[in-house]
Parts: structure tokens; sequence; C-alpha cells
């Protein structure tokens, strides 16, 4: 029997029963594609688990719905990484949506995820999604005051990632975005990564004037509670009064009303953590 | 080096790194006393992890507030299970209660609880606590119309506590309770125990007119995602505009104003498992 294990920390470790595996080396990283017995077909980018077919639908309804919905007319949007497919999918549920660029730096995880995850990656192809196999930092120079919409779909702030989760970074993010335009991005757990959960909040507050920070559960990432930032400099996006009746015209699984509505309710030692 | 591995599933498990073991067998169960490096000290029931020093705050705050807040003004207090003290720790918190009352059936937890987790079972020696060494089962029988707020402090529904999972186990607890009386207990994960999790549920709806379900991350149990269930006859549970001001009396590192104003906020797949 196959054993994986993801070290969450040095000190704590989860491991998934899998049937088969299959390993590709790309240009960038290791890419592993196992049958796991309890989460389907698992996503493992440098020995991270990056998404499962059971609950994928959680981490990419969390980090696209949120801007999509507090922002009044998304039409253009940039996803950075991202190269699954799942957060595609998920913005393209928003009907005001025409122009979707995916910029992903490996083109394998693209191609991995046609071949064996067809119910994450099935809008790739759709006529609206244009994909980038760049570099997200180089590819944003490119594009100035163009965005209403940009999430930051990245992998951990290790190795090629690292670079997402700096000021100079999200200075060039917002030169992307319109006026109006909002980013979001997955930021780590606060309870075993509690010092980049840190930083790429006070990273991210230096640059924009509204900043947020939600969470979601996701038991396959560490410690199953894990964070999003999302941040504009003209819409508040803490206020989830506002757009609610477009939350109800969405298919999802996890995202709902109610979710939304109390989106910034944080336990009292993540809003400390942010206090500091 | 050592690791501890709990399997959540017959597919997945968690591991830690711990520098030192304690084992005692007691008339019940294997009890565990881990060092661990992530998490502080440990404790673990037959291989599965009760409570750890890191983020023991979090189940023990959750379980013992929302029913003390959502009371009027509770003043006779029962807790099941529940023997390394956290819950009394936090039940004593509130003013308005004279008299907890702990029934524990393994007088070895308690007395493991008191030897090496202080900071947890330091309130289990105050005056207005009275410590019964029974089977909660047998113990509600000799109390009729007693309590203000029963907590259900139990480990899983296997073995010995199975039986406080089961609608005749509910009937007594409302027999317990005075007319406006709460009760609560932890109801298991409803990602990767969803049967267990519908099962308790189903059962303390047939006994209770008013039942709500919340959720809080706990990442030394499995998924992370762990849920619990609010029920009265009298008083609606699922009201959280009530007693707000009590709230922000509290000393607390999880509960507060904004996690009591959203507790019934619940992802839409657990409430679709709920509506089943």
């Amino acid at each position: 029997m196959i054993w994986f294990t993801e070290n969450w920390t040095e000190n704590v470790s989860f491991s998934v029963k899998a049937t088969e595996v299959k390993r590709i080396i790309s240009k960038y990283q290791e890419i592993l594609i196992l049958d796991t017995v309890e989460f389907g077909k698992m996503l493992v980018l440098d020995g991270l688990v990056q998404t499962t077919e059971k609950d994928e639908f959680i981490y990419h309804e969390m980090l696209a719905h949120p801007p999509l919905i507090l922002h009044p007319k998304p039409e253009k949007v940039l996803i950075i990484g991202g190269g699954d497919g799942g957060t595609v999918r998920e913005v393209l549920k928003h009907s005001t949506v025409n122009e979707v660029h995916l910029c992903e730096i490996d083109e394998e995880v693209i191609i991995a995820s046609q071949k064996y995850f067809p119910t994450i990656s099935e809008k790739l192809s759709d006529p609206k999604v244009k994909i980038f196999i760049e570099d997200g930092n180089e590819f944003l120079r490119e594009k100035i005051d163009y965005y209403d919409v940009i999430i930051m779909d990245s992998s951990d702030p290790v190795g090629a990632s690292e670079v997402l989760f700096k000021e100079d970074f999200y200075l060039k993010v917002k030169k992307s975005l319109k006026k109006d335009g909002i980013m979001v991005a997955q930021t780590e757990s606060p309870m075993l990564q509690e010092r980049y959960f840190s930083n790429a909040y006070r990273e991210i507050r230096k640059v924009f004037k509204n900043v947020g920070v939600y969470l979601a559960f996701i038991p396959t990432y560490p410690s199953g509670m894990w964070s999003f930032t999302i941040a504009s400099d003209m819409i508040d996006v803490t206020n989830t009064q506002t757009n609610r009746s477009k939350v109800k015209e969405l298919k999802t699984k996890y995202f709902c009303d109610s979710i939304y509505a109390c989106l910034f309710s944080l336990p009292k030692f993540v809003s400390d953590i942010l206090q500091k």
C-alpha cells in the first residue's frame, strides 16, 4: 500500500493512502498525481498538496467568489498561478466576466490537470480564457490599469513563489488593477505558518488602503485553517452587505449567503496576530 | 525521534513529533501523555488526540461559551466527560455559575491531567466544582429538572462513549435540564465523519425543539473542521443577538463577539448534510 506524507512543519505531518502515483519532473518542480482513497485524485507540487477532487471546491470557491462579489461589475480577471484550472472555473460562474487571463509559470501543471483532473480543469478551454506561460512577476509589467480583479492562486511562499508575497510584487499588482480593482491572495495558515501569514498581511497593507482577512476550512492544507487576504484602494472589501443578491445566483458547495455575510468574522487570536 | 500517529480514517493519518511519552493503562482505556514539539503536551485516549496545550483553548472555549452566553442566567452546570478540566475552567469564567458537576467515568484521566496539564486542569479544585467518577448515562437518572446547562465533553462515539450519542441518552439529558435548560455536545467532523455528525444531529432533533450546529477550527482533530450541536426546548439557541454584552466580559483567545454573532454561519455543504 502507498502512503504519501506531507510535512506540514518539521514536527507535524499529514498522510494519505493512495492506490496509484504518477510522477512528472518539470522545469520548475516535481509534480505528483495520486489516486487517494479518501480524497480522490490529488495534485502535489514539490511535496505540498495543492488540490484534491474531494475538497478542491472549498479553496477555489473561497478564493474566487469574495472579490468577484465585492466588485460591482468584474469583467477582466487575472489569475496568477492556478494552473489546475479550478479558480478559472469559479470565476466563469460570474456572467459579467468576459476575459480571464491565467498566468502560470509551469505549463506541465496545466497539461497534468487537463489530463488527470477534468472536473477541475474543464473551463481552461473556454473561449473567454487566455493562458500565458510566464512568470507572474514579469507578466504584470506589461499590463497597466487593466484588470478588475487579480487573484493570487500561488503555491507557498518558498522557491519560485517567494517573490509573490513581497511589497514590490503587490505594487505591481496595484498598477495592473483599475482604480476600483480588487486583489485577493491565499496567505497560508495562521496556526502553523503564522509568520508567513502575518508577513503577507503586513506587505499588502503597505500597498492598499482597504484590506481584509478571511478563513476557510481546508482539510488537506496544513492545520485545516486557511487564510485569504483581500485588498482594494477604492472598494471597502470588508463590507459584505454589498451585492448580496449576486451570491444567490451562484451554484456553489461552500460559499453561500451566510458565509459571505460572516466572511470577516475571525477568531480572536487571528485578529490579534493582525494587530501586532 | 518519536512520532505519534493518529489514524483519522483508515486512509488518512496525522503525525506529530514528540520528545517524551508516558503511558497509563486505566480500567477503561490507554492514556498517553506526549511532549510534542509543535503542540506542547498532548493527551491521547485510545489512540485519539483529546487535547494539546497549544490548541486546547479552541475546543474548550467553543464548547463552553455558546450555551453559557445563550442562557439568561446559568447557575448549575453539568459536564459529562471532560476529565482534563479545560471545560470546567471555561465554565467558571461565567460569574453566575455557582455549581459545576463534572461526571467523568475514568478517574485516571483526571489524575493525569492534574499531574501533567496544570494550565488545563487548574480549576478542577475550585470549591464550586464537584467531581463524580461515574458513568454519565447512569449519573443522569439521579438528577431531574436540575441543571441550567449540560455539556457533553465526550470522546468519539465508539466504545464507552457510543451510548452518549443516542436518542435515549438525549432524553435523559432533557429530563435533567430545567425547562429553559440548554445542552451542547461535540459532534465530530462533517468532513471525515459525516455519518456520526449527521446521526448525532438527527438524534438531538428528535428530543429538542430548537437545535443549532456550529463549527470551529481545531487543527489536531480529524480534518481540522469540528462540529458542535446545541439544543434547547425553550431557548432559541440560534439567536446570537441574545446577551451579546456578556461576551465582552470573557477573557478568551478564540471565542469573541464576532465569532458569537456569526456562530451559525455554515458552509453550504454542511447545511445540506443537516437538511438530508
